[in-house]
């Protein structure tokens, strides 16, 4: 390796290759602050640098892993010594913004909250939105195709991406910088790049879809007390708040009494008994409108029966306290430790049933052990937390048992935001059948034939 | 090609394959009205037997195109006698429809318009919408990535599927039918076959995405003094009317009198002597709250001096006749004949130089050639008609260089909307680099190393 690295300095200055104590004193996971284990560290400056790196390991035969913020939490950045870990740090530049045609033009390491911030001073929006803001790029948003709290209206990063350009495995730059909404020009090769962790390329640059800057917020707190009511409530706020809808965020009794009665963590805004909790959200053009638009829906679903408790954020302050009890993800991590945590999705109607079994079979096994659910319900996604007492292997694999193979049968999905990285390799298969994992292998040869980028992430060995 | 259709015969039985004078009766084009010169048309009842029978041409090597609607305008539906049209007008059955979830699963021969009248009867909405929607297929849809006039606010037929099933070259069945909004289980395969011009995979079942029923509608057609107004009004709809723009059809002055005072097809409902003209449509939940929001957006536009004259649609009958202007492409058509037409997209900011630009090299060329311009400006694409006088081969070509070169340089698109198909081919380097269109055909030589799906559309020749 060290010939190598000797020639990618030529690339990038010595300063960008970090060796020995300076990449050990780097993480390579966010969550765990395991030590990252690679045999180096390279931030080339730019695409052109990158593209010459590449082809450089592309002739070594070196493996590379790449790093964006470390917050994908299925331990996508691990590296072991014999890789090369390529980080995208010194590419953060924000290169243009046209506010006529809604888009941004930005290198793959900007984080995620300077893009956000330099789309609000344009007086547009940049509607990707989750809790790592601060720490995650664009790059990485791009890689595992996020989610977050914005998706019933926005969509995933994939739909707020209108170009990207990226690195192959064997150093060429592949510029699909699109900017237009509609390009029908041949495929759409993008979408390769988006969701595919980093083992297709390594994404560059991207094109960004921004949307108008929309500053009305209307937010409620609601109970609803039994399942029914809850997805009625959906379908009713969907279409009583026309294209306003933009948060409706379930949190089962479990969840809302663990982290108001049971902890203190968090004053009850609204009593802790119904089985049911939502928050609804709507963003819209003006407060006045939008706020009576709201009114309006809460009451008459109120009036329908779909709710039996509510309460409405009458300031900042106030919606800042509901999605407080919502977002707190520490408190839940506190209470419960140790606790396995999940993000699943599966079709909405089927939800109710699968936690119930879920929590039956949990406490069939264990006496005492507690299943917290919380998650994106319009968006069929849920976060599932158990916890039975005990971190080990054979408990977690049990309870990973528990969890994902009932997704199986109703289509669900083991990973609905946060991909599969190393952590949910083995499960690739509850999800998808034989032959899409062998379509999947199939491009994972066109495009990287030698194998380099992010190994053994994402899909099952490839049998020669 | 006997002793294959004899074993593809004892698959989809006698009379679901075509031969002789049955083929030539029939259609390859919508447009021309050619007639199919297939060696013949095979008709699969369902995904199992067309499996069979693309397992059949894998071994026997024999090249087939796929047939939809034949809508798609750029020559996609063309066979030659040695190859085999696959049919798939008996799969259209509507197999279920979740209003939960907002999804419904079909076959891909669906015609469009019996998708839509499905979703309404459920009280939903199918939010792809295009003049051909009698005619078209899903599967037709989703092989183009079908645009139309509602993209600005639903977006493209990408966006509106969830999952695909598709069967590969050699008669695997790739089932991906993904039923959740969020689903990052690996590589989304889906992709591949969305826009691909059916040249990957033959598509035969899909997941779509339903929206809630909204029916409150909003039309005005307004008048723009300069190209400034316009993108100024674009913006100011956008963040005024919220979500709820759904169209902003712009038409030139070119296009607007033509079809209103100098041919008297239709009845100017505002003065023909502006430059530019926009219909302006919202789509709301609830009409007397949706229609306030519209009027004040057009009376603050007027305010704000975006625009100069304006009609709001006050009945069902005015709203059709405002988009009876926009739609008249048979009109256009007939007061055009002969005319080359165009699909393209480019940066929104760039529009009405690349106009004039145009204008000018046309009248140059030809005195008395009209350039007759109308769109989707939200969306970035033009619908460009050039008129010569002359429909020769010789002007085409130069009224296509015309078109289509100036794009390179701004990152336009020589197809918005319809693909590429046989038609243009040779211009794919216009818009797409030779990195790009080299990673394109090594995705084809991965899913159809025998080049048996829709030959020599969409990319150029690969070369050994």
């Amino acid at each position: 390796m060290n010939i190598l690295l000797d020639s990618i300095e030529k690339v990038v200055g010595s300063q960008n290759v970090l060796r020995g104590e300076d990449v050990r004193s780097r993480t390579a996971d966010w969550m765990t602050k395991e030590p990252c284990l690679a045999g180096a560290i390279v931030r080339p400056a730019n695409t052109e640098q990158l593209s010459e790196v590449m082809a450089l390991c592309y002739e070594a035969n070196q493996a590379v892993v790449t790093h964006g913020g470390l917050t994908g939490l299925v331990r996508g950045g691990m590296a072991s010594s014999d890789e090369l870990v390529i980080s995208l740090e010194r590419m953060t530049q924000i290169e243009s913004i046209d506010c006529v045609s809604g888009t941004m033009t930005v290198q793959a390491g900007a984080p995620l909250q300077s893009v956000q911030e330099a789309a609000d001073q344009a007086e547009m929006q940049f509607n990707l939105d989750l809790g790592a803001r601060g720490s995650c790029t664009i790059g990485g948003n791009i890689a595992t195709n996020a989610g977050g709290i914005r998706v019933i209206r926005y969509g995933m990063m994939r739909d707020l991406v209108l170009g990207v350009e990226a690195v192959l495995a064997d150093g060429t730059v592949v510029n699909s910088m699109n900017t237009m909404l509609k390009n029908n020009a041949g495929y759409d090769l993008k979408q390769l790049f988006i969701g595919s962790e980093g083992t297709l390329g390594i994404v560059t640059r991207a094109v960004l879809k921004l949307h108008p800057q929309l500053t009305a917020t209307n937010t409620a707190l609601v109970a609803c007390e039994d399942f029914n009511s809850l997805t009625g409530l959906l379908q009713h706020a969907r279409k009583s708040l026309g294209g306003e809808l933009c948060a409706f965020e379930v949190m089962w009794s479990s969840y809302y009494s663990l982290l108001t009665t049971e902890s203190n963590r968090h004053t009850p805004p609204i009593s802790s008994d119904a089985p049911y909790y939502v928050l609804i959200e709507s963003l819209g053009a003006e407060q006045k409108e939008s706020h009576e638009r709201f009114e309006k829906a809460i009451e008459s679903a109120f009036e329908k029966g779909l709710l039996i408790d509510a309460v409405l954020a009458s300031s900042d302050h106030q919606r800042e306290k509901l999605w407080a009890i919502r977002e707190d993800v520490e408190g839940l991590a506190h209470l419960l430790a140790p606790r396995f945590a999940f993000d699943i999705s599966l079709p909405i109607l089927e939800m109710d049933k699968y936690v119930r079994k879920l929590q039956s079979a949990v406490s069939q096994r264990w006496k005492n052990a507690k299943v917290i659910v919380f998650g994106h319900l319009g968006d069929g996604n849920l976060h599932v937390s158990v916890a039975t007492g005990d971190a080990s292997d054979e408990t977690r694999e049990a309870v990973e048992s528990l969890v994902y193979e009932p997704l199986k049968l109703m289509g669900g999905s083991v990973s609905a935001e946060h991909g599969i990285g190393l952590k949910k390799r083995k499960y690739l298969n509850l999800s998808r059948t034989p032959a899409e994992i062998a379509l999947m292998q199939t491009l994972k040869i066109a495009l990287d034939p030698r194998g380099l980028l992010n190994r053994n992430k994402v899909l099952p060995d490839i049998l020669a």
